[in-house]
Formats: C-alpha cells, structure tokens, sequence
C-alpha cells in the first residue's frame, strides 16, 4: 500500500496578505508526502542542494516519510517565490530559481520498484515516463503536470498520459491540455487520451472528478481563515493518494472518500504558512474535518 | 402557498459565444415567476412599456402566472444589453434603458396582500420597504439587491434587511455589503444585519447557504453546452422560492432542497437564449436533473 512520490522539494518566499515568510520549506512532494503520510507509507524521489539542512530531512522522516531516494547534489536547493493578493485566489509568481532541480533525474532505487501506487509529480513528462520504466507495474499511477509542459512537450505529455490512470491537474491545466474551454467536454478529451479517472482542482471551489461517465464534485471548504495557499493542490493530491494507497479500492466509492479526504487536508493546509503544521495533524481533526465536509454537502434525494 | 414576486420585465439584446439575440423577453421578475411557477402560484408585480405585446403576458399567463398587477405605462419597456466573453462566466454590461422602470412604483393589489411568501426582487430599497409595508406578515420574505443600492443607498437596504428572512444575492454583492473579502466572515456580518437566511449564488460554482451556524454548498451544474447564462440567477431564486412555498417549511433540510431545485431549474435557463424554454420544463425534467445533482454530489459518511 506505499506510495513512490517524484516531485520538488524548494524554499519558498512567499507573501500574502497576512505576512510574508522567506526560506520556507516547500515544493511539490513535501506538500504531497506529509499530506499522504496520514494515510499510507510515502517514499519520495527528489533533489535538495548543499544548503539543505538535516532538521528539514528530519521533519519529514519523523512523520515516517522514506527519504533513502532523496538526492543531495552539489548547488541550491529549488527557489520559488510568489504573492498573493489581498483576493487570496491571485496569486504571482516573482521568481524561480530552479537550482539543482533543473538537472533532477529520478533514479528508483531497488527496493522503491515494486511499490504498489506511483503518484509522478509536475516534472518533464519524458522524466515521468524513465521513472514509470523502472517501476514494476504499480497498481496505480497518478500523474501532475503544469502550462510549461502542455506548451513545451504536448507529445510527450500524450504519452505520458496514455501510461497513467489518474491525472490531477487544476481546471486551467485540464482546459489547456484539451484546447477546450468548456471544462466537461475538455475532461471527455482527456479520458479519450488514457487516464481512467480526471481530477480538476479549482482551488477554493474545491474539485470535479471525472471517472468514466460519473462526474462528482467536492466543494473547497468555506474557511474564515486563510493565511497561505501555497501548496494547498499539492496537499490535496497527497490526501487523495494517501486514502487511495490505504484503502486498496479504485472504486467510485473509493474514490469520492479519497477526494474528500484530500479536501480536508488541503483545507489544513491553507491555515498557515508553510507545511509544518502538516505534520501535526491527528487522524481525529481529518476525520472531524471529513464528517464537516458531509454536513455540508448532504442532501435527501427525491 | 403562493409566491407574490416583485422585479423588472425587460427586452435583452445578448451575445454569447454562440450567438446573438435582440428583443428578447427578460427582466428579472420573468425568469423568476417561470422558475417560481413550476412549485407554486406566482403573482408578479411589475411594469412594462406601452410596445410590450400580448403574447408575452400570454406567454407568462398559460404558466399560471397572474399578471394582474403588471401595470403598463406610456413609454417603453425596460431594455438591457449585454455580451458574455469566450469564458462564458465574464459578462459585460452594454446598455440600460430603464425606460418605464425609472418611475416603477409598486402598487400591492388588495387580493395580493395575504400571499404566503413575497420575494423583493432587485428594486430601490426604499421601494422594497414600501411593499413590505402593504403585505399582511407573510410567512417568508426573501430579497435580492445589487451594487447600485449597496453602494448608493446603504443606510435604506440595511433597514430591509432588517426585516427579510432570507437575502439571495452573489458573491460579490455579499462581499460589498459586509465589506469583507472573505464570504465565511461576509454571511457571519451579514447576518447580523437581519436575514436568517443567506444564499450566495456563484455562478457555475454553484450556491451557498448560510442558515444560522450551518452552512450548505451546492455546485453548479457541470454543462457541456451553456448557451446564454442570462437569468440564471433569477431562475435560481424563483426554483428556490418556489420550493420553499410548495413544502410549507423553513427547516434545514427543507432550504437545502429548495437550493438544489433552484440550482436544477437555473442549469437549465442556460441552455438556450431567453426565457421561452423555462415554460416548457417537465416535472420529469426537474426531478431527474434534481438527482443528477444528488449523484454528482453524495458520498459515504464515515
């Protein structure tokens, strides 16, 4: 029931308006492993530089997260920087230092090959598909990917989705990679390119999932609260994998418990900077936050 | 169990994406009592122009609508102009021509005055107290307004919503009339203000509803073909009202159902330009597109 995540691991400097952080632990497969860890065994595949500390490393292993494929090389660590606006759905990227993280290149280590789900995070879609070559059928393979590469690599980015059951990516993303504005015809475009299942995150007005002819939608949850939406998408993914990985079942069922609960880690998330109190969630407050989640969407049929 | 409605009739000239029309039927208080009238008896208080024709007053008369308070005056009918972008959900405002509306002074007939729930559509404040003032204690009063009044006549739309039970405007609006970003913050203001009841349309994101501490959210209709959005808002109010007057109760699971029927009625306002095809919707329709929401929606507690 692991899950082999591949993705970034950065320092962000981020300002929204309700303050500014700097060096902030961030990127992609952090977001995504502390958020599955609450669910199911998560290794990462990833590149740090010289600069990254031990302690951070040891924040991630004490939530019993598999750092053995996390690469260290010569050079920085990953540097993103973004704002927010007072409209805290704006967001701006103001910088990215891609470091050592612009020659990252997976390598699965042995004994990561045969684990049972692959979640392939937003990196080269040629990259996504060596890692899926040195994997020994996963039961299931989940992928992201980002504008850069629907623009720079749309072929590549066909064959990996071709290759893959489930593809998360926000209704931007879904729209562009379908050249279709409309977000229903754009999702049957790209069922018809592979993936079983199309999750679109919408970011405060939650998720749609598209699984065969079954669509759900999840709203975001209302939050009085939010201080940084940095890496909310990237934990949502992770809660969804992390129940996916834990509960063994791709069924419908399955999948609407996975996306909420993915909801309710992503809602954490957004509570405050970085991904720190990510690790400290209990499985009580998820719970409590699914059950809200419930409460607030249930209705009598007819 | 009758809804008495008060609001504009008017001609649009709308382009969308898929086309254009000019002299259409619209107005607020028309989409409203076609929507309405699917539920319960609608009267609806209103003013046209001397150039408005029979067969539209027939039109809304063969849905059972009364028109016996829809007043003509020497002038025109209210006209408005309007175009939606390639993202159908962007909508610029070309033209307004209030014509007969500038002057509308709603006139509550005697055998209006003991109607069960009256629905203030989006009139001068001050207008919507005058009405208020001539009804016998219905049992529901519901309101919409707009950033017109939130901006030019404050003071007067809080005393309205002093003595409403329920205030259906979007989210923008909620958000100016509590000066608040933030829509959990805005209900909480709000709320206070007077209103048991808030409902905050989104669009195709759907609805939300603030009723004392519980909060429900209901998503829009994922559509493959919207044609025009005009009205939809409207239609959703009328579906929501009119379910509320038809079911005899104010509770929780009441408002619920009655946000997924105005939610029901509105996906299909947008399907065609105008009004005309509200009137021919089947009770087969709505109930079938009211569990096409609740599949697209439920999952399992835990």
């Amino acid at each position: 029931m692991g899950i082999l995540a591949i993705g970034s691991v950065a320092f962000d400097k981020v300002k929204t308006p309700f303050g500014a952080r700097e060096e902030v632990l961030g990127g992609s497969v952090t977001y995504f492993s502390l958020a599955a860890s609450h669910f199911a065994p998560v290794s990462i595949v990833a590149v740090v530089g010289e600069d990254f500390p031990e302690s951070e490393v040891a924040f991630l292993q004490n939530r019993g997260i598999d750092t053995s494929a996390l690469q260290r090389k010569k050079g920085e660590t990953f540097r993103w920087e973004g704002e927010y606006e007072a409209n805290i759905n704006v967001r701006r990227t103001l910088a990215t230092h891609l470091n050592v993280f612009a020659d990252f290149s997976p390598q699965i280590l042995e004994h990561h090959r045969s684990m049972d789900c692959l979640f392939l995070g937003n990196i080269d879609p040629e990259l996504q598909q060596t890692v899926l070559l040195q994997m020994k059928r996963p039961r299931i393979v989940a992928c992201d990917t980002m504008n850069y590469w629907i623009e720079g690599k749309p072929e590549s980015l066909r064959r990996t989705l071709s290759l893959v059951d489930i593809l998360i990516v926000n209704d931007e993303e879904a729209r562009q990679i379908a050249d279709e504005i409309n977000l229903m015809k754009a999702a049957s475009k790209i069922l018809a390119l592979g993936p079983k299942t199309l999750v679109v995150k919408r970011g405060e007005f939650g998720a749609l999932m598209f699984n065969g002819t079954s669509v759900f939608s999840a709203p975001g949850f209302p939050m009085e609260n939010v201080v940084d939406p940095t890496g909310a998408g990237d934990s949502f993914a992770g809660g969804f994998m992390g129940y996916l990985a834990a509960s063994e079942s791709l069924s419908e069922d399955a999948l609407r418990r996975a996306i909420i609960y993915g909801s309710a880690i992503a809602s954490f998330s957004i509570c405050d900077f970085g991904p720190y109190h990510l690790g400290k969630l209990t499985s009580a407050q998820i719970n409590n936050r699914y059950n809200e989640f419930h409460r607030l969407t249930q209705f009598d049929g007819i």
